[in-house]
């Protein structure tokens, strides 16, 4: 199976690439979408949806894996990074690819074996996994590929179904 | 100039179109855009774009008037009507219609002269300026059609550049 990992964002969307397959992880690609803030807001967006579809097209994912989203402020930023979001999964929905979602604590879980883990020691787990030489930059790619991992990691289990019986 | 006012959401979509001319106001049609509560998220969010999609086909909006989000709760249906939001957005970039947001407090200034204003008294006034016989139901609906008449005010003037400047 592959499966698309995705840091949601608007300046900065990380994306990560990976085939699972009986508990093993071959990385297939990773990068960054990024748009630049001189922009206005819609055509940001129409580029992240565009080049999400690109991403799609080119890698051919089986699946999609996404950062559930929460705020604890009131923010602009947080407000477009959602903003954002809801084309990322248009994109995957328009392209026929089922969307899982995760929060940040399962990915933590999933990886290291516990919620409390530092950033950096998922960042390390994540880069052993995927056999890489060293934590892809920026940390959106590299939280990407977590995403993509914790989903092999769960998939089939009842953690994977998290999106469509909660909506 | 045709006018498209839009109350986002997820759940429920209110549209409002208006010709703006001379400070004269004509209602051409209002509605509003559901889905459904059990079907799955990513599903909502393509039908969504979609019925946009019909609605700027149907009407041929020169402008779309949107409703800016403020979030003071870290709720998931905050995160959903942002995420909503953005594909209504990115069916306006896509149809290349230029996209303006207004606040609630710009609305009711723009409606009935001060910020201050009951939601019945703006309800009132967009009824007068639209010459409708009774205010339009459900809530989005209404508020689509203030959005739009807001718009209208507020077009040619400093303000309705907000969008474009703040990004």
């Amino acid at each position: 199976m592959r499966i698309l990992g995705i840091d949601p964002g608007y300046a900065t969307i990380g994306y990560g690439v990976v085939d699972y397959d009986k508990n093993r992880f071959k990385t297939v690609g990773f990068g960054a979408i990024t748009t630049a803030a001189g922009v206005p807001f819609p055509k940001r967006i129409k580029d992240i949806y565009n080049d999400m579809i690109t991403v799609i097209e080119r890698f051919k994912p089986d699946e999609m894996s996404v950062e559930k989203l929460y705020f604890n402020t009131n923010t602009t930023t947080a407000i477009d990074v959602a903003q954002a979001r809801g084309v990322i999964v248009l994109a995957a929905e328009n392209s026929g690819i089922p969307v899982f979602e995760y929060t940040p604590l399962q990915v933590k879980q999933s990886i290291t074996g516990y919620g409390r883990a530092e950033k950096r020691q998922v960042m390390e787990m994540v880069k052993s996994f995927l056999n890489l030489q060293k934590v892809p930059k920026p940390d959106d790619t590299a939280d990407a590929l977590a995403l993509a991992v914790c989903h092999g990691h769960y998939s089939g289990s009842a953690y994977s179904k998290l999106w469509s019986e909660n909506k």
